[in-house]
């Protein structure tokens, strides 16, 4: 039998993967990459580090761990895979089993014959169809040549101020990048009304917008880009509330997967442009494997497809294909949209869908916020986490979750534990609740936040728990409605709220509830109050023993209100 | 229908949690909690802590989060629940559902009528039954009232030296609180023949050992401690190899349940005091319940009976028991011993069991260590994590996994995410091979480690990846066996290795490989080495090929020998 010829379009990150596990797991097969550009096999999610300085040089994020560069060379020595760059693929012929392919230095031609072939075709940055998104100056951030000219400009000392179009994760990453090391007077600005809007609830993304903007970074959300005019050298951004100069300007608004070249070779696509593949991630000829950025996968939680394109899902698809290719069972059954990113000094991370998702996908969604300590209460390391939990009402499957925090591994390792219980099919309320978090108190709490987090949701759907999110009750606070807020810390903690509140505000001790009923307000909209939504729970079942009246928990509580800064709380001693 | 009487015997974790959950379901219950000694409601791993001085004051481990001390007048006005101290239940009647109290004070004696029993009776610390272990400078470290004696000696400056018996968890923290905040000339003695021996495969452990006498702390292991003598005041801890002085002997050899009171009353109790529940946590009386310290729980890889004294376990086993109380339904289906601890500068995390019980048990066990960047491999904060995979070579299953590294967060946060996979009973290596770990380079890498873990697995049980552990690699280097190794990294990281071992190291890059066949060695003892065991495993897979010969690909590589420091290794350029 002849050996196997594996011919991938595509070289960055997926294609080296299939490439390097076929040959480990058939060292006879031929593999061809060809790749239309010059760089190949890098890390681009390392775009941002390399702007920023933190990656000093572009060959760092083209090195293997120990340090060989991952060129032709590396390629053909080390792994005994052959590499063409500047090479075009231009059209597949299922029929004959070639891919043809245009040399870009050369123009010439040439049909490969393959007996496998793999699509690793990646995506193009979007850019949306407004006036003077080509003017020069005007740029995406999508790939190594598109960052060295950034960070050219910015070290010539081009670039005092910038705007970035997006507050995705790419635009929060380049937004610190240009803002901290370079001192560059930086604006994002985003359509959406909050800040990470596809993996953060409006809460939590405006803990993120608050930090950014506490960090110099301006942060203009729900406003659109109108157009970007040049006028003497210097762009000016317009967007429906104002116009900003700018001497760069990045747009970040998410990328389309390129499925051209699999559509015009009759292969499905959706009308976006990915690839539809089976969960052997093969596309509908069986010869034609794709992978990474240029293919959809069923969402594990809503079922439909999803275009997810991260780096990460890439590596594990190409080892599936390899697989797969060299003649071994695998599979890749979807994505949940696992996602983190440093922002400052926090560390953001989500799993799953939003609240608003899990609606639109017809799920009856609660959703809580929790806030609690990372470690054990007394350790002196100890951050506060912000987190969200959404879950269905009927099922008590967690539909999502997303953390906040300064100990940025503290907050990525929980969203990996509840992703893996999403993942696995079995991530249902009871068995959040009960799971076995590693316990010692310079790493967790005994009850860790995500057991919290699972019993606080569960005591929402059961009606233990009526809640008011903090977004709502800020809003109701300054619609001035006729509320009264039962704070039921201590008098020192209360006493700025008392008097920036007025009589809004009333202060009693959770531990003097019982003895003081009769001072517990007698009104409809009884909200409850205390530092994380955790005594004010308590407070409010015992208020509807003691009085037979209720209110509702304001969930996250000061903590949450003060770490959002969606309104200017006193300071207290907390 | 009259109120819910529940009583509660003992309030330090379990206790506490019950009492306030029945009493949020179910606010006109009767809750009284009975406990023998004066302190309640304390955080007992925090221990260590308030020991180094960490935690600077006892009552911050007697604390909520918002300050308040949880003493009985905290639990009779915030909480509604009645707490009887130093009063010590003697007897269970479950005709007449009385439980049998003692006032320690008094003496006087009293029958208090239950719906419900719950017994939170806890753990004692073992004590060996040796010569010398009451003596006075001898003490466990069970409880506050032990916790605040030892510092008071040490703060007195009374212990100069002191020797710890057990080089389990409690021991290792103790050791760097005596060591590094006090500088104590500190001695561990451990029985078996590594540092944490339940938790961790001896290469690991040999880790942590390398990490504590790095850091100043004496290791002996595989010695047994014979006797204890006292010598003018000053105490001689005489073992199996040879005798040490010490000022304070700390004996922490683990615990044994406290079931005396449960078996008096006739319920089902194990031989070494551990009570069995139900998977609602009911005893073999439907009236009486049981968590905490006090019980035992099916193990939730072996399915055995398990002692698994852990507070975290306690809080969610205490919901448990309070949800049932109160008339809800929660079940808690058992455990699998996911345990962190911190020594020094490193964080160590496990879960599942290790490769030896696997083996006990029955399995057929493939053991795969991993050394892998806990970040993107570019990113400037990235630390190597040290990985062990243990895994059911039928079923495919995940037996256990362990993790040590710098940043302490993230290793945790990997066994967590492994321990989630395992506790729904879907933890294949296929589901850990395509774990979705929240990508971005601060805080993890493409491929993560817990994903390469689960491949390397996967080679090894397809029988790809022929593999030899360091410590067995160790043990043929020192016996001098007739091998040959076969560095397939650089020539400058190999040459200080072929100066110190000879004939025997032989460099071909693995970049060489396929131009040099001749040179690879002839041998039937080949093992294959580079500094972490993926390019290794690369070059037998091509040498497979390239000479129809194989060998054995020393797993972890250079980076895991030198991290144990099983043997001196010469430095080089990595």
């Amino acid at each position: 039998m002849r050996e196997k010829r594996v011919v991938i379009v595509g070289a960055v990150a997926l294609g080296p993967k299939v490439a390097c596990r076929v040959k480990r797991l058939d060292p006879g097969a031929k593999v061809l990459m060809v790749d239309q550009d010059e760089f190949i096999s890098y890390g681009g999610c390392g775009i941002p580090y390399f702007i920023s300085g933190d990656v000093s040089d572009v060959q760092e994020l083209m090195s293997t761990s120990f340090h060989m560069v991952r060129n032709p060379e590396f390629f053909r020595d080390v792994k005994d895979v052959e590499v063409r760059t500047k090479t075009k693929a231009t059209a597949i012929d299922r029929n004959s089993k070639e891919l043809t392919v245009k040399n870009l230095d050369t123009g010439k031609e040439e049909r490969i014959s393959y007996d496998y072939l793999v699509l690793a075709t990646g995506a193009t940055p979007r850019k949306p169809p407004i006036e003077g998104i080509d003017l020069p100056g005007v740029m995406t951030i999508s790939n190594l040549h598109d960052a060295v000219k950034i960070k050219e400009k910015i070290s010539k000392g081009q670039v005092g101020k910038a705007v970035i179009i997006g507050a995705g994760p790419i635009g929060c990453e380049v937004a610190e990048a240009l803002a901290d090391l370079w001192g560059i007077e930086t604006v994002i600005v985003e359509l959406l009304p909050s800040v990470l809007p596809a993996f953060l609830e409006p809460p939590m993304g405006q803990i993120v917008k608050k930090h950014l903007e506490d960090n110099g970074v301006t942060v203009y959300t729900g406003e659109t880009v109108e157009k970007i005019t040049s006028n003497n050298g210097s762009l000016e951004v317009h967007t429906s509330n104002r116009k900003i100069s700018a001497d760069l300007v990045l747009v970040s608004v998410g990328v389309t997967p390129r499925g051209e070249l699999a559509r015009d070779a009759g292969l499905l696509v959706t009308p976006q442009g990915g690839i539809v593949v089976n969960n052997r991630l093969q596309t509908t000829d069986p010869w034609i494997y794709a992978g990474g950025d240029c293919i959809v996968l069923p969402h594990l939680v809503t079922g439909k497809l999803v275009h997810m394109p991260l780096g990460s899902l890439a590596n594990r698809q190409g080892r599936v294909i390899g697989t797969n290719i060299a003649g071994g069972y695998a599979t890749f059954d979807g994505v949940i949209g696992s996602f983190a990113v440093k922002v400052f000094e926090l560390g953001v991370a989500s799993t799953g869908i939003t609240f608003n998702r899990a609606k639109e996908e017809g799920f009856d969604p609660v959703r809580t916020y929790v806030v609690q300590a990372d470690r054990a209460h007394f350790y002196p390391t100890q951050e506060l986490m912000y987190m969200a939990l959404i879950v269905d009402r009927k099922t008590r499957k967690i539909l999502g979750a997303q953390a906040i925090g300064k100990n940025g591994d503290a907050v990525v390792g929980r969203i990996n534990a509840i992703a893996a219980l999403i993942q696995t099919g079995q991530g249902t309320l009871d068995k959040l609740s009960n799971l076995e978090i590693a316990y010692t108190p310079p790493f967790s709490s005994a009850m860790d936040i995500v057991n919290a987090a699972a019993n606080t949701a569960e005591n929402i759907i059961e009606g233990l728990n009526k809640t008011i999110d903090p977004d709502e009750f800020v809003e109701e606070l300054e619609e001035n409605k006729n509320l009264k807020v039962l704070d039921v810390r201590s008098p020192a903690n209360a006493k700025p709220f008392i008097e920036k509140f007025g009589e809004l505000w009333v202060n009693i001790p959770q531990e003097q509830l019982k003895y003081r009923t009769n001072e517990i307000p007698d009104t409809e909209n009884l909200r409850i109050f205390c530092n994380s939504g955790l005594r004010s729970y308590e407070a409010l079942r015992q208020i509807e023993y003691l009085t037979g009246k209720s209110g509702l928990n304001i969930q996250g509580g000061a903590a949450m209100i003060k770490m959002t800064g969606f309104i200017e709380l006193p300071q207290d001693e907390n």
